[in-house]
Order: structure tokens, then C-alpha cells, then sequence
């Protein structure tokens, strides 16, 4: 997964994941097929540890605004400190594959929708404790989180500078607060 | 430019290069030295015709509020139109390359200040024109609003749903006018 990750799909070669896996091409082809079998399987352990945890926290007993806050600037933490720069799996291969290529695109689509359901859930709770201003459209704020996460992390990968991502942040969070 | 703009720098090899741009791989090499300089070349062309005329969309002598929202929406128009999902050069190279290849990250990382000074500029004049509630840090304001253009990018990329990027946008752009 970390090669991938840190590369990109087309940006990583079979001799790569040897090295990085310390296994021999054999046992590559015989344990996953290919190349792209690997990938998809790198994606979908990305899902079950990276994104899993994230939803979790989003869809804990209770979660609501405090969390949505929680969930930005941890993710910035993370970015500042990740000093490969690696970004997030799924916007990495948004980016490189999703427009041709199909499969991967629905992959990558059903991901970013379960994180912009999380949102929507811990928005629903954030109302009715009565966290939210009555005017908000809930799955349109969803929506704006999730596409927010991904330009933070554009941005991250460009300049990661925790003042600057966490002054961001905060004009992203002050949606939720706005009566406007 | 084409070709790097769909697939990718390492997802294009010199053979789709020769082919999308008929010539013959001496003539390539004579021009433009090696692939690495013909993509830096891209990125100027690019530069040059639509980063330049965003920019001075931007900053026209009495742009101000209207002019930065016209530019979401234009944006989403260009997106939706984009069949190939190319999506933005810049943010695809910052994605693909920037973490590992110092060169390209300062050209991006320029690229997008240049974008941010121009959101900065028009978001002075809005505010000279009593067009923006006082409160707003404008610097802050100009960061978010390059952000959420990278979020919606990449947003596009998976999902060219032109309601859904209105929506999204329709929120980043309620910021403007939020007192709170």
C-alpha cells in the first residue's frame, strides 16, 4: 500500500513493489495477480484502517459538530506530519486514474459517498441537539465538507503548513455556524 | 500538453508523446531535450493560456464579489463540459508529483499563490465596495476559496454532477456573505 500510496499507480513499477515488499516476483504474480490486483487490494486495505477509523469517529454514539471540527484538524495534524507527503489514497487515485478508468472510479466514488454520508450523519445529530443553524441544507453541507477534506489535502500536498491549513479550516467550520 | 493533461506525467510514455503530437522521437529530443523538459513546457503553455486568462478575469479593473463567483461557476461549466475529465493541470501535477519532486512542487506551489493574489485582489475591491461584511480576514478568505476550487476539482473528477458541484459551490460562496 505505501508504495502505491506514496507514487501513484503509473509512478510505481513492478520492481518497486518487490523491493518495498521484500518478495519475489513469483510470489507477487501467484499471491495477487498484477500489478492493478494489487493496487485495488492496497485501496481496499486503505479502506479498512485509513477510512474506517475516519467514519468511525464521525459515526461514534453521539458524534456531532465537535466531531465534523475534530475530524478537520486531526486530518491537518496528519498532513503536516506525514513527511512523505502521501496525501490520501483515494484523492491520489481520483486524481491519476478515475477519469479512464472506470472500475477504479466506482471504487473511489463509493468511498468518498460513505465519508459524505458520515458527515451527514453527524450533521443530522449536530442539528437536533440544536448545534446548527435551522437554515442549513444538511446533505448540501456534506457535500462542501467532503470536497473541503479533498482541498485541504491538494493544498497539504502543495504547502503543508499547519497555520495556514488550520486558518483554512476555520473558514470551511465557520459554514456551521453561519445564520445567514 | 494534451496528453499530460489526461494521463498524467508518468501515466504518459515518449510513444503516446510521438503520437499525439506527430513527430518522430529525434525531432522530440531535439526540441524539448527529454520528456521531464517537454512536461515543464506543458506547464508553461498551460500557464500561459489558462491560469492567465482566470487570473485576469480576476483581477479586470472593477472585478470584485461578482467576478470571484462567476469564476466557480464557470469553472464547473468547464468541468462538466470536460469530457475526458482532465481537470486542472496544476492540481493534477500537485497531486501526482509535487511530495517527491522539489522542481515541479515550487512551479505549482507559484502557480497557486498567483491564483489565491488574484482572489486576494478582487476580495479587496469587494471589500472597498462595501460588498463583504467587515469581520472577514481577506487572506484567510482568498487561502479558502483556492482550497475549495482544488476540493471541487477533484470532486469533478469522480462526479461531474453539475447540480452537485453548484450546491457545493453555493455553500463555499455563502462565506462571502456570512456576518457571524
Amino acid at each position: 500500500m505505501e508504495t502505491f500510496w506514496r507514487y501513484g499507480y503509473e509512478g510505481t513499477s513492478i520492481q518497486d513493489l518487490l523491493e518495498n515488499m521484500g518478495i519475489n516476483r513469483g510470489s507477487l504474480y501467484d499471491t495477487f495477480g498484477n500489478k492493478r490486483s494489487l493496487f485495488l487490494a492496497a485501496i481496499a486495505h486503505y479502506d479498512e484502517t485509513v477510512v474506517k477509523d475516519a467514519i468511525a469517529r464521525l459515526e461514534a454514539p453521539n458524534a456531532s459538530k465537535q466531531a465534523i471540527i475534530d475530524h478537520f484538524y486531526r486530518l491537518i495534524d496528519l498532513a503536516v506530519a506525514d513527511r512523505e507527503r502521501r496525501g490520501c489514497l483515494l484523492i491520489n487515485t481520483a486524481v491519476e486514474l478515475c477519469p479512464h478508468d472506470p472500475e477504479t472510479a466506482t471504487l473511489i466514488a463509493s468511498d468518498l459517498q460513505r465519508i459524505e454520508n458520515a458527515f451527514y450523519k453527524a450533521l443530522v445529530r449536530a442539528k437536533e441537539k440544536g448545534e446548527l443553524p435551522e437554515k442549513h441544507n444538511l446533505r448540501a453541507l456534506a457535500r462542501f465538507l467532503t470536497c473541503s477534506l479533498q482541498g485541504l489535502r491538494v493544498t497539504a500536498k502543495v504547502n503543508p503548513d499547519r497555520e495556514v491549513l488550520r486558518e483554512i479550516a476555520q473558514v470551511v467550520l465557520s459554514v456551521l455556524d453561519c445564520k445567514d
